[in-house]
């Protein structure tokens, strides 16, 4: 297995860039004398399409060779990778076909539709989505591209914190919600190699801890299905973002769901932005743990913003 | 009656720049496609204390003599203007006097007092208020600064559309809320200096429609308790805003309830930030008038971003 290098990741950023913002990095007084460290929250939530992912998905999609790509893209999520593969095809004029449970929520199938991805509905079962997605594979003979398993989009993922430590000098630590662990692989691809002074810490709901009893036990530990309210961490580490999170994350920090809930509602009360429950974990560990992160600079990476405002985290209690 | 000039709104300016933030203009393409229109977002949600009224209030309290200020500054008000007023107080160390009535929300009592302001309470009638004030302000010997009909406060506000000409060239337009008329009339006050071609939009909610009234029969009309979800615009013009509005505005647009709940909602799921039904009716005008606006380069007034999260308007239905 290569794993990519810096100069893969310079080279993703250069061919992104004509597709992704280079989101900005807020900071709040309040957040600040709340937690005694300085934070540098980097706002994905502005991204195209909602969320860093498009970053990863734009490097796979404009990494295909012409011939390759005329056959267009092919995943199974339902969720921001879906948005951000059918956005990054639709830049490039080819087709992205998405497999998805016919359970899913509407409003997700027409936004996946409103991006020009081509969806192909399965059963809501591992076994229906496989068979469906090899079927789909089959007939269009579109690369599969893996929400965070694949090197072309750890390696996109990586150009956040390219701007990141472009953008704030001397940070101390960052701080990243971790589910599969594309955001993290992507951020200690760049840190080990062109800050390597700085920690890593990765940020996962207590319900969905996986990751943090993988990183203890020494081996990747799939949980069948957690439950929380940070939806986009629900899903495990694979082998190529084990190999980051083994060797390069400093630690992982869990927080409760009414922990995460409650920091979420405080970035949206003080900063006055829109952000996922997933992007609030970071916050959540950080007020857990002002110990780790007193007197710090810590970027914090807000993660998405595709939230269903009209079902809102502290409006289910 | 001696209104202010330009070079007051640039003395105010180099006055208050210590305590305020240049806000961020924010784009949205899928909002230019939806409107046809190009709208440059300036976000004084983003602004000290939530709202654009903190420039006003800085430019009143850092306008005093040391001798005037020592007395402190006082006002009646339970929305921005006081927290506003109170911050400035906070950072000039002054004491800032917010009557309120006893039967406002804790949650805005706490808020003031988060910002320094010392409460009185009045019982909630007009009449109670204005003796509870009138005593206060006898106590105290402090300076009353009106949210709004104060020339001081206009020449604060002022110091928003200075700095979107400074961040936006060539614009055709600018559409600001309008409640007692302190942003527009701060608008008139530099635009018709500065970039007297911009036409000045005021966009005020249909069920609190007195200032579109006004303006039509060419004198102040007050409504006397308007319902609306814009709660920031339900107060009347006054003799010093009446005069920018009457002087400088091209016209003023209205929208229903369900318009300005729909466009706060497309602002929140589209540009991923947190923002005031009040600062929602310049755009719910916008799509509803395709016409004035299509092919225009627009500057849109965010006035503030400080909303109740537990009761969000999408909730109330």
């Amino acid at each position: 297995m290569s794993f990519p290098t810096f100069d893969d990741v310079v080279e993703a950023h250069d061919r992104i860039a004509p597709y992704i913002h280079k989101t900005p990095v807020l900071t709040s007084s309040f957040l600040n004398d709340l937690t005694g460290a300085e934070l540098f929250f980097k706002c994905e939530n502005f991204q195209k399409a909602g969320a860093f992912k498009v970053r990863g998905a734009s490097n796979a999609v404009f990494g295909l060779s012409d011939e390759k790509a005329a056959k267009g893209v092919a995943t199974h999520s339902s969720g921001n990778h879906a948005l951000s593969l059918s956005y990054a095809a639709g830049r490039r004029g080819i087709p992205c076909h998405v497999v998805m449970p016919r359970t899913a929520p509407q409003a997700k199938k027409d936004a996946v539709r409103g991006y020009g991805g081509i969806i192909t509905e399965c059963e809501p079962s591992t076994t229906s989505r496989e068979e469906t997605f090899a079927k789909v594979e089959a007939e269009t003979g579109a690369e599969f591209v893996h929400p965070y398993n694949d090197l072309r989009v750890i390696t996109g993922q990586a150009t956040c914190s390219r701007e990141l430590v472009g953008q704030v000098e001397g940070l101390d630590a960052v701080v990243a919600p971790i589910g599969g662990g594309g955001m993290v692989s992507g951020t200690c691809l760049t840190l080990s190699n062109i800050a390597p002074d700085v920690k890593i810490y990765a940020a996962e709901p207590e319900q969905a801890d996986d990751a943090y009893r993988s990183f203890k036990a020494g081996h990747i530990i799939a949980d069948d299905a957690p439950v929380t309210v940070a939806d986009g961490l629900k899903v495990p580490l694979k082998d190529n973002t084990w190999h980051y999170v083994s060797n390069h994350v400093t630690d992982i920090l869990t927080a409760s769901e009414d922990e995460i809930v409650e920091a979420m509602k405080l970035i949206w009360k003080r900063m006055k932005i829109v952000m996922e429950p997933s992007s609030a974990v970071p916050l959540a560990t950080i007020l857990k743990n002002p110990d780790v992160f007193a007197g710090k600079r810590v970027g914090v990476i807000i993660t998405g913003g595709n939230v269903d405002l009209d079902n809102l985290p502290w409006m289910q209690g």
